[in-house]
């Protein structure tokens, strides 16, 4: 019998809960053990539920109890997220969380403890919810050097952009629906600004270059100044947009970005809509791959850190091999990037092309007053500096394979 | 230093030791250990390459040698893979292999000998190439009861089939076409009719549901007949045609099938395309997930292969438990199967719906003596029976959703 304490129980943490009891038997059968959970750790009580004998108020009572070997860790946030996971793992217990602002900020530090230790410290949930991609990056791609990742990671903005696609809406409209259907919170900023899939594409850099990644240098931005004209040129270019999460590994260095992006129908990441996720890989050997699922949601995320639970009672007495040191990774400048630029204006053709020499024009049936145009291939400071040199820019989104 | 030793110089074993050459830093890293080519078994020589002093023609060479601690079977085919990776099992060594006839029919018997002998069988490479799904499958989906595989197994069928809907051409020419292209052998038997994506699917139902399942059980209809006026049929449904290889767990127990089936855009696999494959999960937990990339070619697949190695590196004194025990799956008979059928007949509507009742009649400007119709989910029997009542089919093609 293994046990197992949960703390937080939100929507995750009682998906766990839920999902160890719907598949008891099989669980039981490939950790090679049962799993009962003992203690579930929140502010609150739970009277009725199942689980309400075992809620416990104080973190103390689970550092202290050495039958306690695993601990899930479902609250959310840095703080006291981490000073509770570090307990746990000083006293010699394994944790898995789905946190990813825990692991953005402190996965180098509680990877290393974790191994000092001899327990491990999995994270599979805290990108792409259900999605398998940790345990794939750490164990299944390891021939490869993986040249780039680019990931849908956020189920919110996701559906927005879907059903900003599919209905021609404005922004503010279709965030009212993704909030009055619990996708989008009231404070949306984590998801339409891009910040949560910062994180998350920080962890993701942080495993394949092995070093920590600071998500305050990745330069973000969200899908708040996409609006219904957008789509509609979108559309016309046989486009999509979607807020991609993308890290590559260049002659100079990895550099990373969080943007909206319009892509065209051969592109993997094209048809992911809704609040589903995806994330493509591209290795130097296995070329493209693309791993897709439920990038949310309660009992799809409860499933990956089910299944950590099942890695760690596969793995109780041997630390798991994380490579993500504390060494800090200096990206490379976004200015220096490059990319192709769509880009709304209401300047005129030939000064358009006197700025940007060769480009491609992009005109609506019934909008006036404004064309749209593609660049080449340029990097971003040139792209800043002749937008700024043209003017009456409207709007400007990257353009992706 | 781990010592290996490479069976069969063909495509993949080639593409084994290059890849092992090209990244060879990173993978000693990942192993913990460097890797080394000791031997390259094969009734050829190779002079002029770099592994022509390896070579080796009595696979006994390998057996006896304890220094050799991994061998990668890369040869394909039933015999003599089966009597030289025993033989490597019984020596203690590990063995990884891409062979998946070799995997669907002797699986059970070797993961209990490598079981019984604490050393590793692995076999990622023996389903979708580079695409990680036997690691997933056994490691990372493990808090999920697996009610749906669904697949794209073989890339040459989907190149062709990709080809036909995009060109309009008829089974025979894009057949020579993928010859030419080295994409189809020249007994292309093995892919068109099926065999390959049957065995692959056989190897993942075994895996799903534990027990041996028997290729030869499986129903299995190739794309030999599928004909460019198919394809306008579909094109007017707004579906493509895919060769499908699944297997779904039902009431009465597991039923598997390989055939051909209309996708609508919405199906996540509807937009697989070329040689690529990818495979379709569906989880109680979970819900659903895909992964996607290349199916086969030397690379990919020998990445696939190369991270065996990997796994074995990081497991060299305990056996990575794969649940797959030597038990018959006796698979639910297909003619109870409930599906979707699209067929084309000469009858008339009056016909058709005396005996399907209510349809859903597609017709294709300039095609004329002939409709297309849809009918509603029955019983493979019974969708037999009224097939045969109408008379005049001229083609019936499973519809997906």
């Amino acid at each position: 019998m293994i046990k197992i304490a949960v703390m937080g129980y939100g929507t995750i943490g009682s998906g766990v809960v839920e999902v160890l009891a719907t598949n008891k038997d099989s669980i039981a059968k490939r950790a090679g053990d049962e799993i009962e959970v003992k203690y579930v750790l929140d502010l609150r009580d739970f009277p009725g539920d199942p689980i309400e004998d075992k809620v416990v108020h104080d973190y103390q009572t689970i550092v202290n109890d050495p039958e306690v070997s695993v601990v899930v860790e479902t609250m959310g946030g840095v703080e006291p997220a981490y000073t509770f996971v570090k307990a746990m793992l000083e006293a010699g217990k394994h944790v898995t969380t789905s946190n990813k602002a825990l692991v953005a900020d402190k996965g180098a530090e509680l990877i290393a403890l974790a191994k000092a230790k001899n327990v491990n410290f999995l994270f599979e949930a805290s990108v792409g919810g259900g999605i398998p991609i940790i345990r794939p990056l750490n164990s299944c791609l390891t021939a490869d050097e993986i040249e780039e990742i680019t990931g849908i990671l956020n189920g919110t903005t996701n559906y927005m952009m879907t059903k900003m696609s599919n209905e021609g809406l404005e922004f503010e409209d279709v965030l009212k629906d993704a909030q009055e259907k619990g996708y989008a919170e009231k404070d949306p900023s984590a998801d339409i600004e891009g910040y949560d899939a910062c994180r998350k594409i920080a962890i993701l850099t942080s495993l394949v270059c092995g070093q920590q990644v600071d998500f305050n240098d990745i330069h973000t931005e969200g899908i708040t100044k996409i609006s219904a004209t957008d789509i509609k040129y979108a559309k016309q270019m046989g486009r999509v947009i979607k807020l991609l999460a993308s890290s590559k590994k260049t002659e100079n260095g990895y550099s990373a970005m969080v943007a909206p992006f319009l892509l065209s129908p051969e592109h993997p990441l094209y048809n992911v809509n809704d609040v589903f996720n995806a994330i493509f890989v591209h290795g130097n050997v296995l070329g493209d791959a693309m791993f897709y699922g439920s990038g949310a949601g309660k009992l799809p995320t409860a499933s990956a850190v089910v299944a950590d639970i099942v890695d760690i009672a596969k793995h109780l007495n041997r630390n798991i091999l994380i490579e993500w040191s504390s060494k800090k990774l200096e990206l490379v400048d976004y200015k220096k990037a490059e990319n192709v630029f769509f880009v709304r204006t209401t300047a005129d053709k030939a000064k358009i092309e006197s700025i940007f020499g060769n480009v491609e024009f992009v005109e609506v049936e019934g909008i006036t007053g404004e064309i749209g145009f593609v660049t080449t291939s340029m990097k971003e400071e040139t792209f800043a500096t002749k937008a700024a040199e043209l003017g009456n820019v409207l709007s400007v989104i990257r353009v992706g394979k």
